[in-house]
């Protein structure tokens, strides 16, 4: 039973748009990832998903808005509701959601990253 | 779908030991805690509890060992695992665990808190 540190988890890697597992709760997990510039639509069909911004500012695109969130701040995106992450500068995030969630929801593509990679 | 602002939740309350839901992931729920003190020895038979750390220093004591948590560190206490939450000056926690979890787990007592107090 370890503790983890956040930031020091954050330090040991630097790809974008690749969500590192750091933590397991039951059958969700904590995943933390950096990114910047715009991820592609998609909506996760059988999840929700939360997103609390660790350091910097994102957006996240609706079809009928867009929320800005900034360090300190979170949000639950309902499953189905179609969304797209992006950011100016490079913006650091925890995910948390069902182990096995894929970071592209239903659309995949080339930014769909591994899953259940551990750091 | 709107954001939550952590840091603007914990100024909406000042008792200590009782958690408030700020939002909910599937049946899962972000808790926000103030305490300081010892809490009581208690255990979850059902189900894994996360702590993570927003603000101050707690400790939480396990039979065989205390580990220290600081701002931006975490854990997740595996279900069946006795434990016991404290801090010497005020800490500001935030849990994630299903809905429905119960404070003192199967200890019960006066600290035991209302569930599901939306803030």
């Amino acid at each position: 039973m370890k503790k983890v540190n956040i930031e020091n988890k954050f330090a040991l890697f630097s790809e974008r748009w690749s969500p590192k597992v750091i933590a397991q709760m039951n059958n969700y997990q904590f995943k933390l990832v950096k990114f910047q510039g715009k991820f592609v639509w998609h909506e996760h069909a059988d999840t929700d998903e939360t997103f609390i911004v660790i350091d910097g500012t994102m957006q996240i695109e609706f079809k009928d808005n867009i929320v800005t969130l900034q360090k300190g701040e979170m949000i639950v995106i309902p499953k189905g509701v179609e969304h797209r992450p992006s950011a100016e500068k490079e913006c650091k995030a925890m995910l948390v959601e069902p182990g096995g969630t894929v970071n592209t929801g239903d659309t995949g593509g080339t930014l769909t990253a591994d899953n259940d990679v551990w750091i």
